[in-house]
C-alpha cells in the first residue's frame, strides 16, 4: 500500500500548495480520493498514470475537494481513455459533472458511473478480491464521508522446503495456500501450519477529511494502521475548529489515541500558521507515531 | 493597456502550460478574459490583485476555458471580497456556477451578476466613460464569441504654455481640455487646436479564440491595434483544424492581414509540437507582425 498525497491544504490553491487529493495504491489498485483544482497537474508533476485510476471517491462537496473532477473526466477523454470511471461521491456529484458535459456538448468516450451516497451509517461502498472499502460518516458542514480501505487477508505463503521434504504433489499447492491440512499416501495427515507461513497481514488506510472531532469514527476505524485525519487548525483556533467543523491536530492525535491507530498522518492545514511542524508538535503531546503529509509527498504504508 | 497571459494552450492543463485566460489592464481596470483551470493560481503566480477584478469575459463552455471559474468565484468569497462581480459568458454558465454553489452549501458574501449571451451578432455588452467591449461572433463546436475591448478616445491634452500666454483662467481648463474655443476678454476667439493637443490614441484589443477561419469577423475587428487569434494547428494540420473547428497560424494570419489589424497575437497551442516559433514562422509568411502568447509573458499594448 502506498499513499502519495497530491494535495493536503485547505481552502484555495495557492502557488505552491495545493486542495485536498491523494492516490492510494493497493496491490496496483488505484484509488484517486478526492480531487481538488490542479488534481491533474498534481497527478501529472507526480508521474501518476492517469489509466490505471478507475475509482474516484469524492469526501464531500466543497470546492477544494472536487473542482478538479470535471476537469479530470475531461482530459481522462482527450486521452483517450475508454476503460470505465467509478465516481463514489455525495448526492448532487451526478448533476455537477453532467450538467458540465452537457453544455460543454462534450461526452466522454468511456463509461461513467456515480455511485452517490446519501447513508450517514458506514457501509461497504468497494469490493474486489483484495481490497474493501467502507465509508466513515464525518460530522462537517456539508454531508461528508471519509473511506476506510481495507486489504483482503491474502493466501498463506508455501514453505517450499517443508513441502519437497514431504514430496507433496505440486498440485495440492493450491490447496496448501488455501490453508487445508494435506492427506499423505502414507495416512498421515499433515497440519497446514507445518507446509505454509501465514500471510502477509492484511493493512488498513481511513481517510477523515474534512470534520470535527467526532469519537463516533472511533469503532469503525479502530486499530487501523494508517489514519489520515484532517487538523485544519491548532488548539489556539479550537473556537474555530469548532465553529467551522473542522479539527485541531490536538483533537486528531486524541482520536488516533483512541482508537489505537498504529500511525496518524495529518493534513488539510489552514495556510495561517508560519510551518506545518507546529501541527506534528501539538499532536504528539497526545499520540507519538505522527506524520506531516505535504504535497507531493508518499508514504509506503 | 496590458495584456497578461495567464494561459494559451489548447486541451489540458499540463506540467508547465495552462488553458485559456488572459488579463487585459485597460486604464487600471482589470477584465479576465476566458478562465481556465488552475487560472486562480496563475493570477497568485502573476502578482494579479484579485480585487481588482469586476468583469469577466468567458468565451465558452468548453473546459479549458471555464473550468477555473467556479474555483476563482469561492475564493474571491474565502478572501471576503464584497464588491460586485460580473460574469459575461453563454447562457448555461449561470446555472453550472448556482449549482455547484448550492450544492458545497456556500454562497459569495459579496453580489455576482450573469450576463448570458444567446445572440450571434455583435453586440455591446459592457460601457464605462473609457472602454467599449463588443462581442466578436466566432465559429465553433458550441456558442462561442470573441471579445473586442476598446479605448473611448480620452480628452485632448491642455497645452499649459499656450493657456498661460493668452493669461486664460484655470476655470476654463476642462473645456479646453473637452475641445471648446475660447472667447477671450478681448474679443479675440482662440481656437481649441491653439490650447490643446490631441488625445493620446485610443487603443483596441481583440480576442479572438477559439474559432475556425471565419472571415464574417473581420468587419468586426478592422484596423485594431492588436488581435489575439487562436492558432490551435499549422497548416500541416489543416484538415484537422476544418474538423475541429480550430484555425492554423496560416489562417490565423490572414484573418490578421484581411483586417489591417496592427499587431497579431498567436496562441491557443496545441501541445503536439515541437516549439511554439513554428507558429510564428508559419503566420509570418502571411503576416509580418507576429508575436507569440506563451503563459506569463505580458505584453503592453
Amino acid at each position: 500500500m502506498k499513499l502519495t498525497i497530491l494535495g493536503c491544504y485547505a481552502a484555495t490553491p495557492r502557488t505552491f500548495t495545493n486542495p485536498t487529493s491523494q492516490i492510494l495504491d493497493i496491490k496496483n489498485r488505484l484509488f484517486l480520493i478526492d480531487c481538488g483544482e490542479g488534481t491533474q497537474v498534481q497527478l501529472r508533476k507526480n508521474k501518476i498514470k492517469f489509466s490505471k485510476i478507475n475509482h474516484v471517491f469524492i469526501s464531500h462537496l466543497h470546492g477544494d475537494h472536487f473542482f478538479g473532477l470535471i476537469g479530470l473526466i475531461s482530459t481522462f477523454s482527450l486521452l483517450g481513455r475508454n476503460t470505465d470511471l467509478h465516481i463514489h461521491g455525495p448526492k448532487g456529484i451526478k448533476e455537477i459533472i453532467m450538467l458540465q458535459l452537457r453544455l460543454s456538448n462534450s461526452w466522454t468516450n468511456y463509461d461513467l458511473f456515480f455511485h452517490e451516497l446519501e447513508s450517514t451509517e458506514s457501509q461497504i461502498i468497494y469490493e474486489d478480491d483484495k481490497v474493501i472499502v467502507k465509508t466513515i460518516p464525518l460530522k462537517h458542514r456539508v454531508y461528508t464521508n471519509g473511506f476506510l480501505f481495507q486489504e483482503k487477508i491474502g493466501e498463506r505463503k508455501l514453505n517450499i522446503e517443508a513441502v519437497q521434504g514431504f514430496k507433496i504433489d505440486s498440485c495440492y499447492f493450491q490447496n496448501i495456500r488455501n490453508g487445508k491440512d494435506i492427506l499423505l499416501d502414507s495416512g498421515q495427515i499433515v497440519e497446514n501450519h507445518k507446509l505454509s507461513f501465514d500471510p502477509v497481514a492484511a493493512k488498513s488506510y481511513a481517510f477523515c477529511s474534512d470534520t470535527s472531532y467526532n469519537e463516533s469514527i472511533i469503532k469503525i476505524i479502530e486499530n487501523v494502521d494508517v489514519l489520515y485525519h484532517e487538523s485544519t487548525f491548532l488548539q489556539s483556533e479550537e473556537s474555530l475548529a469548532s465553529k467551522t467543523l473542522h479539527s485541531t491536530a490536538k483533537e486528531a492525535a486524541t482520536i488516533a489515541l483512541k482508537a489505537n491507530v498504529k500511525q496518524l498522518i495529518l493534513g488539510h492545514y489552514s495556510t495561517r500558521y508560519e510551518s506545518i511542524d507546529l501541527f506534528k508538535e501539538e499532536a504528539q503531546t497526545i499520540f507519538p507515531n505522527v506524520l506531516l503529509a505535504d504535497d507531493g509527498k508518499s508514504f509506503d504504508l
